[in-house]
């Protein structure tokens, strides 16, 4: 066996070209068994073996320097770079994370998992090298998909001026999580068929220097046609057509399907997820909403899945123009959905919680100084949520609740979400945000609140001395706490759920002050800026104690949600003692 | 004259062509005249006016619906639809805001001052009036310096699939503020330079239908090329040529200088600005670094000027390849600093700080989870710096000092400036942004300050009872309150500058416990979610009283700063009279 053999990119290139197949071949059948046992990304990664065979072959990793977008195909880099271990064996699995990462290997270069980066890191390694005197190649590597984002377009912009080394990649399998959307991909398209000849070529449209290669999963014509780019002194463009899902034929042919996921059964693709959960309340919520709402439109940003919107159930609601993919293009759609209230739609944007990050300003400045009456959905936000710090969202209160006008709504149940939701889409006065974390449970009583009286929070148990308010996810902590208080003391706490994060309940805050010593907020993301420090300010005047509680300052990565809270003093233990301690 | 009896577009439609053009040299007079006693943004306007008469002429508004990118262009828009008097009479000069402001006018759709929204607000515009059952021209007015960003591109992408009614006109007047950047930019030329038929048109690329008009301030050709698309059943663009500053000989060959402006002598273009100012400590730190730092470079988007980086002094830094401007493209620029970094390079991005809105997930994502040693300058923050709600920055706080591994720092003084810089520029361990208030008082004393030991606050003034904290530009207002409290009782408060804004410095804060029963904090943006409140969570658990002080959660606009803290209690008067009754 050859990979077992491969300690860095010098033993690749040792290799004859048909042993680089061989070790190729290899690599399939090792990424395939690890993935059927382990899951991860499948289909980006089976694409992109070949090409990164023929990489480290050609360049001179870690002196040149590649940089993969997302990052989520750069297994097989991982496995050329002295990590083939956690590609062969279970026991050295998890020894690597699913995105390249610093701390692994001198051959990764920046901690990433967000799409459409990887040309604006690449031609600012490209600057720096140029500032310090050195003479090294820098390769960005750009799946078809990433391409639409706005960061990725301002730099093939910027590419197209610098006049550098500086090659860029893009790994063309026609498919980005979902299908490709944006008329872009007419022109990929155009230039796969010709073979890439067809006229109006986006890329040279930008600017840039173009070489097309057809068979992306041919490594001597990929070797060829890297070799003729290696020390080139202006940026290039290498447009390489490959198959997402490569050499697993039920991966290739559903390539949505395979794009990621847990384990399977190697043999015929078959996969077990467990019993039947219950429906999705954001796929409930939307369909209810387009169903019985001609003027609402769902968007998404290459995330349909995440709102319910699978393969068989997207079709019917494209045609009807009332579900709208714009693409890995989060700006725009953020930006859409005040173009769309402002003309009498309804519209509703979700995707999950970290690529909000990207709309900031069309949050601030299109949308809500704007005050149209759009609404968003932020899918998977705080500690259980994703939990890699290329994914996390520990900061969506900080990032959402300053924002003048804006509605951020945090349920705490099912039931709240639907009354929440059914709130958003039918006023007429705000944009509202509603924070959707992971798991909803279900209280099995109707909410009947009406949203539209803001900034309304709500008592659950009554109580003396002490107060917690449990924001989203957290509020069936405080529960439990107020609980477990009761059950060692005989005394009630009081226990409110705040509902709305972008206002204060001035009242309800007052109100305590009458027979309260002490308010605890819990917030399931960072303390610093969050919600409990305006809790804080609120009562900083007077004799009411306050202590915020929420995660430190941090990208925290890789941990177990309950086993992190309770690092930061968040369970039900930790609580109960703090306030018996500080009576 | 016409233009007196302009009330709505309807008054347009009834002039000959002949006519039309009385009319546009009649808008063009009252321009110069209104510019040149008033101000203004003088270049756009001036390249709009025919382009604006024939779009009155041919299409319906408010009906059809015309949004103007940035629009700061708008002013013929203005003149045309109920707002002539504004431009005629002094006395009625400020009756209008610079930019389109649907509070003024049905005319007008949103309320908008950042670049390259308009085709995204458009493409939302369009879906609505889909859903709607609408059959309106949506009209979307971009100039050529706004493509570059990515909600421009993100939304061009999504026009290129979309199958409706959407005319986006590109005014190419060759020009941002300062030159265009970006490989697409020589598309445009290359289009220009061809009557629209050249090979790899940008707009085509995008899947797009697409018409140019060399003539941009040819009435005739004008309503006949708008006439040709009105009513369209796809998207398209039209790629019109237009000269910015058109009939000011001045303007027209300094296009950069006559961007915008107060006024002037309109004879001959001789503007008066005062006195010579003290040199820009901005400019004079980045000179510096350059003249003696060789890995350095310093990269701004498409606003060089504020940098201090005018056309006089840019070629030789950009020869250097010391300094690069990558046009309207901030996400790009906050990205590449990373890669920057990354390869050894020094550095500093610099732009105004409403801007950097766009760039949070490149900050959060590319640069501090990276946490490389890159320098960022956000200039003209907080409540002295602009006052348009098109353009404040309130919130920057909020925005940047919840972010993991940043340093962002608040000099008080342009001394404090200068060290931060060096400190920012010297050491490697994190990124660093600098808030760079529009003045910066000189103290006379060189600070010294190790700024490596992070989150040390300064003592400015020992007292007991009450400490005030001044975050950047009310540092010098915490400091008249202390010694006007002084004078009116004899004793003496503590005043802090605090200077890091992204930790407290608790050492500090418990020390003042002692002899403190009252910590007042002043900042100059909104106080939700601000430094303020990181304080008051701090000492909530104490004795401690605290009170936050900074502007209610609103887009304030068109204020004077001092009234507008005033109204919030700021000032020296009132907090005087706060600390004393809240003995």
């Amino acid at each position: 066996m050859y990979l077992e053999n491969v300690i860095s990119p010098a033993d690749v290139k040792k290799l004859s070209i048909p042993e680089l197949r061989t070790l190729a071949d290899e690599m399939r059948t090792a990424l395939i068994k690890k993935l059927s046992e382990h899951g991860g990304h499948i289909g980006p990664n089976l694409g992109m073996i070949e090409m990164t065979v023929a990489l480290h072959y050609v360049f001179d990793s870690p002196k040149d320097k590649i940089i993969y977008d997302v990052s989520h195909q750069c297994y097989p880099h991982k496995m050329l770079t002295g990590r083939a271990d956690a590609f062969l064996y279970p026991e050295h699995y998890d020894d690597v994370t699913g995105y390249t990462n610093p701390l692994e290997s001198e051959h990764d270069f920046f901690t990433v998992g967000h799409t459409s980066t990887s040309v604006s890191l690449a031609a600012g390694l490209a600057v720096g090298r140029d500032r310090t005197g050195g003479c090294e190649n820098i390769i960005a590597v750009i799946g078809d998909g990433s391409l639409s984002g706005g960061e990725a377009l301002e730099a093939l912009d910027y590419a197209g001026e610098y006049d550098k080394n500086l090659i860029i990649i893009v790994n063309d399998n026609d498919q980005s999580i979902a299908e490709n959307h944006g008329g872009l991909y007419k022109s990929l398209k155009a230039l796969r068929e010709s073979n890439g000849e067809s006229e109006n070529n986006i890329f040279k449209s930008f600017g840039l220097d173009y070489k097309y290669l057809d068979d992306g999963h041919n490594i001597e014509k990929l070797i060829e046609i890297f070799s003729s780019v290696k020390d080139i002194q202006h940026p290039i463009v290498v447009h390489v057509h490959t198959i997402k899902g490569r050499g697993l034929a039920y991966a290739e042919s559903d390539r949505e399907a395979w794009h990621a996921g847990g384990p399977f059964n190697a043999e015929d693709g078959s996969r077990n997820y467990g019993g039947e959960n219950d429906s999705d309340p954001v796929f409930e919520s939307l369909k209810k909403l387009l169903d019985t709402n001609e003027k609402a439109v769902v968007l998404n940003a290459a995330t349909p899945m995440g709102l319910g919107f699978t393969e068989n159930v997207r079709p019917e609601y494209v045609k009807r123009g009332q579900f709208i993919d714009v693409g890995i293009a989060e700006e725009n759609a953020m930006a859409m959905i005040s173009g769309i209230a402002k003309n009498g739609g309804t519209p509703v944007f979700g995707t999950f919680a970290p690529f909000f990050q990207r709309t900031y300003d069309q949050l601030s400045h299109d949308l809500c100084l704007n005050d149209t009456p759009a609404t968003f959905l932020v899918l998977m936000p705080g500690v259980y949520g994703m939990n890699s710090n290329t994914h996390i969202a520990l900061c969506d209160i900080q990032f959402f609740s300053h924002v003048p006008n804006l509605i951020y709504l945090a349920p705490t149940s099912r039931e709240e979400y639907m009354q929440m939701f059914k709130f958003a889409t039918t006023q007429k006065n705000h944009p509202v945000g509603i924070r959707v974390p992971a798991y909803l449970p279900k209280t099995g009583i109707e909410d009947t609140t009406d949203y539209s009286v803001l900034n309304k929070s709500q008592i659950a148990v009554k109580g003396s001395y002490a107060a917690i308010i449990g924001v989203g996810s957290l509020f069936g902590l405080a529960k439990n706490v107020a609980d477990e208080y009761k059950k060692q003391t005989g005394e009630n706490i009081t226990v409110i759920n705040p509902k709305f994060l972008t206002g204060l309940d001035e009242e309800l805050l007052e109100s305590l002050k009458a027979n309260h010593k002490l308010v605890i907020t819990l917030e399931d993301g960072e303390v610093d800026g969050g919600f409990g420090q305006r809790v804080a300010g609120f009562y900083g005047d007077s004799s009411i104690k306050v202590k915020n509680f929420g995660l430190s300052k941090k990208f925290h990565t890789d941990f177990n949600a309950d086993e992190l809270l309770a690092e930061h003093g968040i369970s039900v233990d930790k609580l109960v003692e703090y306030i018996k301690h500080s009576i």
